[in-house]
């Protein structure tokens, strides 16, 4: 029986144990919205620890000026590759309590699912490496690769310290590729690499006229309407076939390949159903592109909010002396989020007409970025998901950002395999949140074969 | 001596005495936006009754649901025609009272000027017309026209039972033409005929997408945003050159004539001063015309208030549900309100883009005006004021709408000749309101010369 074989067979036998000792976690009330619940965090927290003791891992619990980071870490040779993993041992609060068919934090299988706050963000999705890398330790003393792992407090309430220790503990946490468990897969049986997520640009335009509202009437025709103007401006920005007309906006954009464009139109998507759910009637982007391809890879430009004039009821005849604007381009690789909002800027200017002055207030940015599918980490997991769901991974991409691939890749340097073991549909921050046993274990089973193909590079 | 210089007499002889009285219906505290005040709204109705039984009016006190009208008539023959003559008896409130040299409910002369709330608005100039009918009754028995008065209580908050009292005494107030002075002169030395007044069309849309804000991350790309449109939409109303887009708009648009265009360029206008006033660096307007002409004799679209998605601090990754702009064009004639919210309307609907609802509220309407100055009426409100002030007037036109002239106009069918005594810088609406003594007597020379030149005709 070879490494691998071992391993299988110590996660077949402990299955059930797994189980249970998830159930310990879940009972756990780790709100961290809430401080009422604090104990339950240092719980949380504690009982991290005490797991990651029991894979091997060297563990430190670290404090931060919110609820403590556990960090543990297992170097085994400078010749294998070193893995991150994060995870976050906070929950979303329970409530609405009297939705939920069993407590929140009493859980409960029914049909092959385990219910309770947590069950698939995150607890039971970080659990599946844990427990991977104490199958490593068990059976073969130690894992096959270095791994850390990063478990947080924070992660529904903002992660507001986790970068701090990222800066700080920078060199202690170098690594090669980091993989996050906190997505899902595209649909039942159909697990999923999200290789993509698009970046952010934000900013706010304000473009003021007279020194206050004017009388429409006496004034109206002999100045610039700040309101009108900065419609005019912002509403030219996307073209009527759904393109960004900022110049230069588009410079840097890695195009679909081929293959991805066949792979996001093999998936399975119902586009009626889709716009149900949303109210919508019908479509509206970027012309020559798919829906998930306009939601995955291309760029945009949304105006989030708009605001100029009289806001109450009826009409009011006055010549607004502001108009203010909220704009935020989500972009893809190589899109940079300062040159976007340069040129944007730069942009506004040429168009802003006499007699308005245009203020531009650039407020945050963060790149998109896109894992190479054919580099040695993807195989590794494409390989590791095959073996444990008896498929191969689709490969997905995301339209928003998660925060801490892009800390990852800004403050470390490294890309992150996402690897969703739950469902979109597993009730994630609502009530009878659960998530599918079954998908546990292969998500487990996964983890262990991708320590063990990585460590094969 | 004919009647002319035996009204002329009179009016010399008594032009102390008129001021005298004037400062009597001046210490009437006749604040109509307060009720503190009734008893003396009250007084001034009984004020000016007893002026009009004065002048040889048949009067009636019309008790209406605010506050009575005022309302006198002497009908000396069908030969001639009829004048109505509109004024309003109630005031401003005198606040910050503290801001006033002497009360504003006693009346002082200082440097040939008569201090008081109301001295110009309206009380000193509707008190011109009361004491020129005075003149030719006294004098020649009865003025040589028809003539109407409505003095109204309620025109500092809103007029809102004048239109039902000229609906329902529609017969009985039959004239030729309307007068009112309520307007001011050009300037000091220039007194004026506004012989055009803007009309306007009132409306609101509103574009809705989404059932409610969604996560522009997750769907920006695919659908529309109903802020990007409605910005798109609306901005594109008006050009870079300052024209309305709306196919259709500037049909039916009475273009200035040569003469007018001199008449106004003759005028003295400080448009650097008339920008600094205002806290705008640059005028902004329809290629081709000149601020005055802008103003006053060309239709605009204005949005007077946009709101759409986020209002608060920072940025918000949403796709707003929705989002609604105010609107408001002046119209010149012979635009047509409802033709004009028409194309508005139509036009928005063929640049809605797919995925989002348009809503069209059409508020209300009013046409714009201009009086043939070539006419009859015109002539003779001319030549009265060259015989009284030393100078003719100059014929200027407003930007917005008074709505008592649309009123005339709709529900009696005639036109205004708004002949303004007063100055711009009288502090209409503020402390240490003020009337020119001297513009006081020649604005009651004009009047009587006006009824003596209306009866030429």
């Amino acid at each position: 029986m070879n490494a691998l074989e071992s391993v299988d067979q110590y996660l077949t036998e402990h299955a059930e144990r797994n189980v249970e000792q998830l159930k310990d976690f879940l009972r756990i009330a780790s709100v961290s919205a809430d401080s009422a619940f604090a104990a339950e965090m240092t719980k949380a927290a504690e009982f991290v620890r005490a797991q990651m003791v029991d894979a091997g891992l060297n563990v430190e619990v670290v404090e931060t000026a919110g609820f403590p980071i556990v960090y543990g870490s297992r170097i085994v040779s400078e010749d294998v590759p070193t893995v991150l993993v994060y995870g976050h041992y906070d929950v979303q609060p329970p409530d609405p309590l009297e939705d939920w068919i069993t407590p929140a934090f009493d859980p409960h299988e029914r049909d092959g699912n385990l219910y309770a706050r947590g069950a698939t963000d995150n607890k039971g999705q970080l659990y599946t490496h844990l427990k991977s890398i104490e199958a490593w330790t068990k059976t073969q003393d130690a894992p096959p690769v270095n791994v850390k792992v990063i478990i947080e407090g924070e992660e529904e309430v903002g992660s507001n310290n986790l970068d701090h220790f990222l800066e700080t503990r920078k060199e202690d946490l170098a690594a090669d590729v980091a993989v996050v468990s906190d997505t899902s897969q595209y649909g039942p049986g159909m697990p999923a690499i999200t290789y993509g997520l698009r970046g952010i640009m934000a900013c706010e335009v304000t473009l003021r006229g007279p020194k206050q509202d004017l009388h429409s009437g006496v004034f109206g025709g002999a100045i610039a309407n700040p309101v009108n103007a900065l419609a005019k401006m912002v509403g030219s920005l996307v073209d009527e076939n759904g393109r960004v007309t900022i110049p230069g906006f588009y410079d840097g954009v890695i195009p679909l390949t081929d293959g991805e464009r066949k792979q996001f139109a093999n998936l399975p998507f119902d586009e009626a159903s889709f716009l149900e759910k949303i109210g919508v009637k019908e479509t509206f982007g970027e012309e020559g592109y798919t829906t998930l391809e306009r939601r995955w890879a291309r760029p945009t430009c949304e105006i989030n909010g708009f605001y100029g004039g009289y806001q109450g009821e009826g009409p009011k005849t006055i010549i607004p002396s502001f108009a203010t604007a909220k704009i935020t381009c989500r972009l893809v690789p190589d899109q940079n989020p300062q040159s976007v909002a340069a040129a944007l800027k730069s942009h506004l200017q040429s168009l802003c007409p006499a007699g308005v002055e245009l203020e531009f207030t650039d407020q945050h940015g963060g790149n998109g970025m896109v894992v190479d599918m054919t580099g040695p980490f993807a195989a590794a997991a494409s390989r590791a998901i095959d073996d444990a769901f008896g498929t191969p991974p689709v490969l997905i991409r995301e339209g928003g950002s998660i925060p801490v691939v892009a800390s990852f890749r800004e403050i470390l340097g490294i890309d992150t395999l996402l690897l969703g073991w739950g469902q979109n549909t597993d009730n994630l921050h609502s009530p009878n949140e659960h998530f599918n046993l079954q998908d546990f274990h292969r998500g487990t089973r996964a983890s262990a074969h991708l320590l063990h193909y990585l460590a094969e590079k």
